[in-house]
C-alpha cells in the first residue's frame, strides 16, 4: 500500500499556507518529504496490516521496529487520569529510556476495560517480543511501547491481535512502503494517512506518523505519533527535543477542547548514522516534523470545513498569550460564526475576556486575514464586511500589554462535526 | 400582548420533571404561577413596547418600574472582563442598593462600543429619569439600572431608545399584562417568554422574568434577569437571598460554556406586602422562582434537541463535584453524542478525566437516566444499549470518593446549535 500524490519541499514548506514552516539551513535545514515517514531514517523498519480488529477490514495493526544500533527513546502521553491501558504500560518502559519496537492497533482504544484490559496490553507485548526473538532479534517485552485507538471501553479482539503481532514481523520492510502501510494502519477517522520525512544536509533524518482527527486537545489528543531518527544522540537529548517540540506543536492544537485517554508521542532513535547531533540542531529537526504533522492533523480534523488560526499577540508572558488562544479557539460560538463566515468580532472579544488573564477591554485589537475588525475594544467601520467565505482564517487579537505571544490551531464548529460525533461511537 | 397557555402549579412542579422542583410549606410554600412573572408582587407596574430598536420590529423596550414605598435593591453580573456599558452602569448604580425602575432594551447589547456606548447608556438612564419625574414620579438617573442584549460591537439607535423611553412610561400597568408585555419584548433568540410567580402563603410574593438562550454558562449568560418581591426585606437580605439561588441556578446552567458580556440579574423590592420575611423564607422563596428561569432556559436553549442533566456525587466536596460535572457539561463529545442519542460512557470518563480535581479512574461508576452502564470505571453488559431516544437525559457520574454532589443543567450540541449560531450574527 503506498500513497498517491507525492510531495517534496526543499528550503521552505508551501502547504499549509497558513503558517508556513521556514526551513531555512540556519534552523533545520534538510528536506521535507510527505511521501516518506517513520521508516526515512536508517534503522527503522515498519509494517501495517489487516489483523481483523477493525469490523470494516481494514488495516488496523501497525510496527515501528528499531535495528540500532542503539536503541534510545522518549515518550509523552496524555494528561487525562483516565488513561488507556496501553498509556500506562508504555509509560512504564519509557522509564527505561528505550524502545526497541512499538505495536499500534487501530479498532479499539483499550480504555477503561480494567484489569483484563491491562493484561491485553502486556500480552500483546510478550507476544510480539516473542516473535522479534523467533525472527532472530532477542528482545524482551519490556522494550515494546504499545499504543491503541478506537471506542473507548471495549476489550480487544485478542485472538486476532495476538495472530497479527506474530504475522506483521514478517512483513516489516525498510522500504518507503512499510513507513506508508504503518501510517495507514493507525487511521480511524482520519481520511489520509499524515506522515513526513526531514533529511537533514548532515546526513541524519527524523521521521514521522500521525494518527488523529478527533479529540485533539491541550495536552496532545487521540493523537499517536512515531517519531524516529538515526541521528546519534542520548535519551536526554532526545526527551528535551521531544517536550520542546510537542509543547509548541500537538499542544497548541485544540479542535474541540477535549484530551483523549490514549494519546501518546514516542520518538525513537537508532543512532544508524553514526553522527552526533547538537541538541539545538535536534531540537529544530524534532520541531520542524512535528509541526507538519500537527498542520496535517488539523487539515483532517472531524468536520472541518475552514483551517483557523487563532493568534494573540501584546500579551504580557507567552504563557498569557496562549491561555487567551485557547479560550478563543474553544469558543463554540466562535467557531460556529467562523463556520457561517460571519466576522464576528464582539465573540472574540467575550472569548477573550472570560479566562483569568487580566486585560485591558479597552485596548484590544483584533483583525480577521489582515482586515482590522477592531480597535481599542470597539468595531471599526466595514468591519461586518469582511469576507471569510475561504477555507483558511487567521485571528489576530494584540491584547496591548507586552511582547508575549502564542497561536493554536483549530478549526470551526461545522455540521459535519456534529455529525461525525453523533453518528460514529467512538 | 398576553401568553398562550395557563400554568398553574401548586405544590409541586411537573414541567420540567426532569429535576421536579418541589414547593413544599417547610421550604418556601407557595403557589408558582407560569402566566405571572414581575407584576405579580405589590407595587411594581412593567411595560413593553415597540421601539423600533430591531430590525424585524418585534417589542424591543421593556421597563419594570417600583412603586415602592421602598426601593431596595441587589444585583450580579457577567464575570467576563468584556463588560456591556448598561453592565458598567448598573454596577454602579447598585453600590447605593436602591433602584426605582430597571430598563430592558433587546436589539442590540451595548458592549465593545467604547465611551460612547457608555454615554448612551447613561443618555437613557437621564431620560427615563425625566420621564418619570415628568410622569410625577420624582426620579434621578442614579435609581435607574440598564439592561441590553443584541449583537455585540455596535452602537445602539438612540433616537428610537430615547423616544421609546418617554412612550414606555405611560404604557406601564400592574396587571398581568403589563410583566407579559415585558418578557416578551427582551427577547431575542428566544422562542417563548420566560416568566414565573411565587404566592407565599404568608401574604408575600416574587416575581420574576428571564431571557436567554445562547451564551449560557459558568457565571450567568446572556442572560438578562429581573426579579421583583413585596416582602419587606433589607438590601442585605436582598443581595444574600440572590447570591444563594444565582450560585445554585443560573450559575449551574451550562450551555455552550460562553460566558456573555450583558450577564444582569436584578431583585427588586418594593415592601408594599408590609411583610417582614425571615433571611430563610426569602432564600427559599428566591430560589424556587430562579430555579424555575433557569429550567424555562434550558428548555428553550439554542439548538435544543435534549435536555441533560449532569449530576457528580460521591466527590470529596461540592465544589469537586461542580467541577467535574461541568467538564463534562462542556465537553462537545459527549454533547454530540447525547445529540445522537449514544451511550456513549466512554467520552464521558474521558471528560472527568480532565479536570484538575483528583480522581481514581478504577472508581468511577456512571448511569444514564437510571441505567448503569460503567463500574469500576469499566463497562457493564449491555451498556451499549441503553435507549436515550427520549428528549431528556439525566448523567450520573459517582466518583466514590466522598459525599459531595453536584448537578449542572446543560443540552445536547445539535445541528440546529450550529444553525442558529452561523447564520445569527448575535
Amino acid at each position: 500500500m503506498t500513497t498517491g500524490a507525492e510531495e517534496t519541499v526543499t528550503g521552505s514548506m508551501t502547504n499549509p499556507p497558513m503558517t508556513p514552516v521556514e526551513f531555512t539551513d540556519e534552523v533545520s535545514g534538510g528536506r521535507m518529504v510527505r511521501r516518506q515517514g517513520v521508516t526515512a531514517p536508517l534503522g527503522f523498519r515498519a509494517a501495517g496490516i489487516k489483523a481483523g480488529i477493525k469490523v470494516n477490514g481494514n488495516a488496523d495493526l501497525a510496527l515501528v521496529f528499531n535495528e540500532g544500533p542503539e536503541y534510545d527513546a522518549a515518550g509523552v502521553f496524555t494528561a487525562n487520569q483516565v488513561k488507556a491501558a496501553p498509556v500506562r504500560w508504555s509509560q512504564q518502559v519509557l522509564k527505561a529510556q528505550r524502545l526497541r519496537a512499538v505495536i499500534l492497533n487501530s479498532g479499539g482504544a483499550n480504555a477503561c476495560t480494567g484489569p483484563g484490559g491491562f493484561q491485553d496490553t502486556h500480552a500483546t507485548a510478550e507476544a510480539l517480543a516473542a516473535a522479534l526473538s523467533n525472527w532472530g532479534t532477542e528482545t524482551g517485552a519490556g522494550e515494546i511501547a504499545v499504543c491503541s485507538t478506537g471506542l473507548i471501553g471495549d476489550r480487544l479482539p485478542m485472538d486476532k491481535v495476538l495472530a497479527g503481532v506474530t504475522e506483521i514481523v514478517h512483513e516489516m520492510g525498510g522500504g518507503i512502503e512499510g513507513g506508508t502501510d504503518a501510517a495507514y494502519a493507525i487511521m480511524t477517522t482520519d481520511t489520509i494517512p499524515k506522515q513526513v520525512a526531514l533529511h537533514h544536509p548532515g546526513g541524519w533524518n527524523v521521521g514521522g506518523m500521525a494518527k488523529g482527527a478527533g479529540m485533539l486537545a491541550p495536552s496532545l489528543a487521540t493523537m499517536l505519533i512515531v517519531l524516529t531518527t538515526d541521528a546519534k544522540v542520548t535519551p536526554e537529548q532526545l526527551d528535551v527535543a521531544l517536550r520542546h517540540a510537542t509543547e509548541r506543536t500537538f499542544d497548541r492544537l485544540d479542535i474541540d477542547g477535549a484530551m483523549s485517554t490514549n494519546d501518546t508521542v514516542l520518538l525513537l532513535s537508532s543512532g544508524a548514522s553514526a553522527i552526533e547531533v547538537s541538541q539545538d540542531e535536534l531540537d529544530a529537526a524534532v520541531f520542524a516534523v512535528c509541526d507538519d504533522l500537527a498542520a496535517q492533523l488539523q487539515n483532517d480534523a472531524e468536520g472541518v470545513t475552514k483551517r483557523v488560526e487563532i493568534t494573540v499577540t501584546g500579551a504580557k508572558t507567552d504563557a498569557d498569550a496562549l491561555v487567551v488562544a485557547r479560550s478563543v479557539a474553544r469558543d463554540s460560538l466562535v467557531k460556529t460564526a467562523l463556520f457561517g463566515s460571519d466576522p464576528n468580532w464582539g465573540r472574540v472579544l467575550a472569548a477573550i475576556g472570560v479566562t483569568p488573564v487580566i486585560i485591558d477591554p479597552d485596548a484590544i485589537a483584533v483583525s480577521f486575514n489582515g482586515s482590522m475588525v477592531c480597535e481599542n475594544g470597539t468595531g471599526v467601520p466595514g468591519a461586518r464586511d469582511v469576507d471569510l467565505s475561504g477555507d483558511r482564517i487567521h485571528v489576530v487579537a494584540d491584547l496591548k500589554l507586552g511582547d508575549g505571544a502564542a497561536t493554536i490551531r483549530t478549526t470551526d464548529l461545522s455540521h459535519a462535526y456534529v455529525e461525525e460525533n453523533s453518528a460514529y461511537s467512538s
